[in-house]
């Protein structure tokens, strides 16, 4: 059996295949954490990483080992409203008591908002049919300290219809190429987007969503990078097409900050969008 | 001249007649701060306010000494999304400019969002009509690290309708001593809210909104703790005008955490609602 950390493809994908024991339950949970308190998802050695940190907390309370298998990875500093995860456990534990015990024991920065049992056959990697990112531009002219660490501060020339056109050319099943980290290891840059637009909160806030089957590494970020070049005149508009076709991280823009990212949502069959 | 601490009404009365120099602009201030940072809007000796933050980090700027003046105090730990002040200065500096160096010298937890140049009639404590405080409730099983300090959080019973309800039979001109701090030293507790009411985000938090003409020491965490109160099934239904009645601050709640409120709007005539 592969160490949780040896999945070989970044999102979407199968990954080890964990039977359970006989009596065990199958538990979903819906996990939120603030990315600046660790290097990202996935169990690393050495560092503080959400799955580890679970997997930490969560042996503690049911007294055995545990692997906690999660929809998807997020990079160092990415935010989750709801990232998804299941477990087996032969445990007798009672969801609400295990909710509560296990937040006592998480670091700070992480915490699990609801554990259901759900049927053996649940997996939360490779059900998950699609995710939705959100990234949340603050456009204003002093930051924000209540938002400190939750958005990107932006200043100056930012033309918002310009951002919304922008990112309504992106939709569709493109080879991401160009939008991805150049040590991105997914074996295959072709994903479906299914929708990108742009939400306006509060007046000043642009959350620039994304929705789609699976997320290719620093793909939100490089995209918003080069959406908000864009946006300043830096580039015409239409230009990120031009990017697409190319398939060349160079000629994309920076990619955005990760406190500014969050992934908002893991859907599954038979919920509700 | 009496010094800024000295002002003996807590919100909306006159306060130190601040004339301007010859030759001075007066200046308005939308200011953000996270009130977990600080000992309250206040200026007192030995200990970090915002109005001494800011008044500090300008008299740096403008190079002479700057009286803030706010359209009202907070509390210890409550927050404000866009607090409102005004000050007088002869330096011959330019607003947005004056914008960035006064955000750079602040501490952490306080920024000014934007500074403008008001007629030198404008007071922004004086001209004040009104102001609305907004207080946030998380309600679900876990809490919400992207949200820490931010919110109250509270799991368990609690009847959402007969929250809002509860906040529905306030609005009016009433004797708020059943509702305010021991020691508040405001003459007088009679005071107009105009309306209270609870506005739902994200599916779990619940926003209670209170505006009024002024607002007198903890008057709206102590509203908030007792209504919560009412929603838990702990006192009955229409209890808040029961107390209101009695005018004896023992007959309420307790006092809501200072993490959940914000001061989010402050009124000015002419300005949309």
């Amino acid at each position: 059996v592969p160490a949780p950390g040896e999945d070989p493809s970044r999102d979407g994908a199968l990954g080890p295949d964990l039977r359970p024991l006989p009596g065990a339950r199958n538990l979903k949970l819906v996990i939120e954490y603030d990315g600046a308190c660790f290097s990202g998802w996935q169990s690393q050695p050495g560092v503080r990483t959400i799955q580890g940190s679970l997997e930490r907390a969560l042996g503690v309370v049911l007294r055995h080992g545990v692997v906690v298998r999660g929809a998807g990875r997020t990079d160092a500093g990415v935010h989750a409203w709801a990232q998804v995860a299941n477990l087996y456990t032969t445990a007798p534990v009672d969801p609400e008591r295990l909710l509560r015990s296990v937040n006592g024991l998480l670091p700070q920065g992480v915490r699990v908002r609801t554990i259901g049992v759900v049927p053996l056959g649940f997996d939360a990697r490779r059900d998950a049919t699609g995710k939705q990112y959100g990234y949340r531009i603050l456009h204003r002219p002093g930051p924000s300290p209540l938002r400190e660490g939750r958005v990107w501060h932006v200043w100056g020339r930012l033309d918002r219809q310009v951002l919304a056109a922008e990112l309504g050319t992106l939709a569709g099943t493109h080879d991401w190429t160009s939008f991805r980290a150049t040590d991105c290891t997914s074996p295959t840059a072709i994903k479906a987007l299914s929708g990108a637009w742009m939400d306006v909160e509060d007046n000043d806030v642009l959350v620039l969503r994304f929705r789609g089957e699976g997320f290719l590494k620093q793909m939100v970020r490089v995209l918003v990078g080069t959406a908000v070049e864009v946006a300043r005149g830096k580039r015409p508009p239409g230009d990120m097409r031009r990017v697409l076709a190319l398939r060349d991280r160079r000629e994309a823009g920076p990619t955005a900050p990760a406190e500014g990212l969050y992934l908002e949502r893991v859907e599954y069959p038979g919920e509700e969008p």
